[in-house]
């Protein structure tokens, strides 16, 4: 796929998108959180920008909502405006204060990557000074630099060091990281130190290629998770790890998808994987332990025990990931068996550890880990209802790609807005929201989750809708888009059973809210904040995710998309060893509560199972 | 070969030998110092030991010096006595007070190997108690042992964790070497925990396997370097290292042996190499570099820089070392490019670092290494001196094997031992020594080192001898043994190359002792203890070295036997993480004196070449 520049003004941000990419998608993969009131359908004209040529040519609703003085300086709206060149963008709104890597660039003045790069000029032996090779460098990089003493060698880099010293007139640079030199290179090569964060999902594996000498993100790649044919959820695939050669497998085919990454990147910039000396990665625990080739088998079996939650620092070789064979690969810690690394990735990006203020964090993915509390104390859980926002379980569900219906409302007519402007083939969990919220709202759906017949709909708004009220499977369903219009000839429909899933995951996730706050001894009303994480939280309507109860509806307004927080904390302990020990601290005050093991857990369950 | 143990009283050390080896032998690969004062030639009667059957009938000798009433009780000369069976043997005059095992066996009360186990019986996880297996082994281990804070461990342990605890009830032993946790075995395995200390020689290797939960030596063994074959000494070694694959080969046939010997050290005590879990390494400089797979290339070359002299802690893998893979390797630190961890270890074993009085260190092998000193200040120095001593540049020369010629005195008649009771082949370093001083004292070699014609010959204790006078390639020589009595059909000599090689083998060393002496500003004289480490340097008669000049003659009655101390120091540094530390102090305030650089060398060593 071609790919093309974007940078977002004033900012400074660079992402590299696909061609034919939104500026909300670019927006999206910069870690930019852009405001879409309406939710990127082109309808209220509030998403702004100015570009400079690149784009596609202005749509009829940018025409419609835009004067032709503003298009003809180039202002446009991001939802509707596709890259379709090297282009830089003008952010006229301003962007959310939550905005991730807004803050990491601003920390930038606080640079201290993960591993680092010295350059000595070192004296040459003689007979005076016949110290070795390596205590000369040792003595010289103390001397010069106050925070390398002590530093400690390991015998494969002893190996090459007389022949680089003696290769550069004893004028190196060190790599190091902690107390170790795990490089020694010619000359001085400092500005040469790119490293990578890596947000491994259970569905999406994301990277974003950074430049630790200056801090700037220079691209990013995604990939879907290979470990994906083996199972959609991490249930079944601890359920493979267990069989013959399941988890080598696993693990290989990850580690394949993450070399592959490492080498499309690096290329993208003009670079090698050799420039590349440090890793990071967030992910669920389960992602976790598949991609170290560690066993999930106990996160699986009560009591859902990991292998390990520490923070790992590892040679790449140890997992054969392929990039500089100095560098460093650095493991986000664990909280427990079903709240990972990404989360505490979460809690960093967002400064949770730090706050005053009560809030609460909600990261649905394949999963949905959720985190509440304020820098006195933080309580986490976990609940399995993201398959459910994954298209998984819904009859025309399906993830957030062309073809998906991501956006519905109703007016006089109900609108759709489908991903990719192709023919619909399914909805996906933002469209679902929508959907349901809408057909709430119109009194066609009850609050107990019953779809009812047209003539039980008393609301006059619903009326031109009633038609779409049809028979599925001797359950009752509503017609989203009838088979002529669709991709592959057949209807898609929101059945009883997609409206009983959907109440299932909802519920589990507003029990897991409300069990929080029971463990931290406070009212619903008392959260400040609703931070929601993931690409999912970031494209769904917050409204009615508190219309359909997913938040629960005393959070309405108090929420905050942050876009892929777990891939910007990553980001942040890969520019910043305080930020990778903080993570660590963060692992370990975090506190985890068993849902499942919970008392009150049913109860709470069942009630929140109404919309 | 067959081995028979032999437990020496009242020390308790135990050591395997080769059926047949003297008691003489056993001691000093027990590392124990026995008082030979006839250089072992069964002449004095004055090394008495009882021993209780096993053993060799008694000889001429020992019935010429014995009782039968002694005999009767099994009192026996362990210069004549040969073990043929397991046997206890009373050491009747005592050990000697530099005996280096006794020492170590009296800090075996402060036993605290380099690897320690520890077992833990862990909390089982429940619901109410979810962590890590990780993390329960770490406060397990945290909890049970003081030492045992903030532990580390590598992903490769953590691969076999969860089965580990799982299959043993969550009841476990950790190996532990620092903080890092090395492996974990099921059960208590506490008591099982050897270890292996190597001195590697330029000619010699040795081995000492040692219980680490008991510090007893269980038994050793030995080899010959196969580097030999590449060259016999340091400089023509390295010369092949500087070949395309040399050093590679260099470094693989080491290891080889190494493992060759763990296994038949294993072996020999109904182990497997898989229970061995620490090994400690002393050797020269250039030993250690071949050893670990880096280039001596700079230690060859002007100014002498080795690429590494710090101690270091490697995993058996890094070096393909077979041994358990949680075990770690130990290398001793180096001085210097010429006064290695070997010279090191000698320091350590005798506590020079901590003598209040003036000491002098001399370790003569392939190279001769030399110390200086009080717990104030060390010097040292390294001469190519040892080559002569090992048969090289000497035409009869050999090394002290079955048919050396190691001892030689002059009455009446010129009485001579030699190895392994067969026909004499050559001549080692001991009997070299012993003809030499003879010689000087009868008037057959003058100062200067010339060998009179006998016409000018004027002692008439030389007359019995003087028939001996030949002259061999136009030089003039002395008949050590006619052809008809040697193994080889060959004559022995004494040629004056012989004596000019042996001239310089000792004014080197003895012009390094008066360097050494010069910078710490003190006089011969003020030597309180002349330190004889080596297998040579407790094999040869200190007064005839001290006559010949090897030794100042100033410091004759002052010379201690000390076998082989940089075997007891790699001992010391395995039984006790605080002596393997004491190593690196060591290695660390010993100043090093290049020889070869320093003004007066040239003079002082003409000066000292003179008998």
């Amino acid at each position: 796929m071609e790919h093309c520049n974007v940078v977002f003004k004033p900012q400074g941000n660079v992402v590299s998108v696909p061609v034919g990419q939104t500026t909300r998608e670019a927006l999206y993969l910069a870690g930019l959180s852009y405001d879409f009131p309406c939710g990127g359908n082109g309808k209220c004209g509030k998403c702004r920008v100015q570009v400079s040529g690149g784009t596609s040519e202005p749509t009829a609703q940018e025409h419609h909502l835009l004067s032709e003085a503003e298009l003809a300086e180039g202002v446009r709206l991001a939802c509707h405006t596709r890259i379709l060149k090297d282009t830089e963008v003008l952010l006229m709104e301003g962007v959310k204060k939550s905005n991730i890597l807004t803050k990491s660039v601003t920390r930038a003045l606080e640079l201290v990557p993960v591993v680092s790069k010295r350059y000595v000029e070192l004296p040459l032996p003689h007979l005076e000074d016949q110290r070795s090779d390596w205590q000369r460098l040792q003595d010289g990089l103390a001397e010069a630099f106050t925070d390398c003493q002590e530093l400690t060698i390991q015998l494969s880099v002893l190996k090459g060091l007389s022949a680089t010293l003696r290769g550069a007139d004893f004028k190196v640079t060190a790599l190091i990281q902690g107390q170790e030199v795990c490089g020694v290179e010619k000359h001085d090569t400092t500005s040469r130190l790119l490293g990578m964060a890596f947000d491994i999902g259970t569905t999406t594996i994301v990277g974003y290629l950074m430049d630790l000498h200056t801090g700037r993100e220079l691209c990013h790649v995604s990939a879907l998770n290979p470990q994906t044919k083996f199972g959609g959820d991490v249930i079944s695939r601890t359920a493979y790890s267990n069989q013959k050669n399941g988890l080598e497998e696993l693990h290989l085919t990850v580690i394949e998808t993450l070399n592959r990454l490492i080498e499309t990147a690096a290329s993208r910039v003009e670079a090698t994987p050799d420039d590349i000396y440090a890793l990071s990665f967030a992910g669920n625990t389960c992602m976790h332990h598949l991609f170290l080739g560690l066993s999930p088998r106990h996160i699986a079996l009560v009591p859902y025990v990991p292998v390990v939650s520490n923070a790992l620092v590892l040679a790449p070789a140890a997992i054969d990931l392929v990039i500089n064979p100095a560098g460093r690969a650095f493991v986000l810690p664990n909280v427990a068996g079903y709240v990972g690394g990404d989360t505490v990735a979460v809690v960093l990006a967002t400064e949770m550890d730090r706050s005053d203020t009560m809030k609460l964090a909600i990261d649905i993915g394949t999963n949905g880990e959720m985190v509440l509390g304020t820098r006195d104390r933080l309580v986490s859980c976990s609940t399995a209802a993201g398959p459910a926002f994954e298209g998984a379980q819904i009859s025309s569900g399906m993830r957030g790609a062309d073809g998906a219906i991501d956006h519905i409302r109703f007016g006089e007519t109900m609108e759709l807005s489908v991903i990719g402007d192709v023919k619909p083939k399914g909805i996906c969990g933002s469209g679902l929201i929508d959907l349901v919220a809408g057909l709430l709202e119109l009194g066609i759906i009850t609050k107990p989750g019953r779809i009812l017949s047209a003539d039980r709909v008393d609301n006059p708004k619903a009326a031109p809708f009633l038609d779409r009220l049809v028979t599925f499977e001797n359950s009752p369903a509503f017609l989203l888009v009838d088979e002529q219009a669709t991709a592959h000839g057949r209807p898609i429909l929101l059945t009883q059973g997609d409206i009983r899933s959907l109440q299932a995951a909802k519920g589990a996730i507003a029990a897991g809210v409300r069990i929080l706050c029971e463990k931290q001894g406070i009212a619903l009303e008392e959260i400040t904040e609703v931070i929601l994480a993931g690409a999912f939280g970031n494209y769904m309507d917050p409204h009615n995710a508190c219309v359909i109860g997913l938040i629960p509806k005393e959070l309405d307004g108090r929420i905050t998309m942050v876009g892929n927080a777990a891939g910007a904390g990553a980001k942040m302990a890969l520019l910043s060893r305080d930020e990778f020990r903080r993570a660590s601290d963060i692992s370990k005050v975090v506190e985890y509560i068993e849902l499942g093991a919970h008392k009150d857990f049913n109860t709470v369950f069942a009630y929140n199972t109404r919309f």
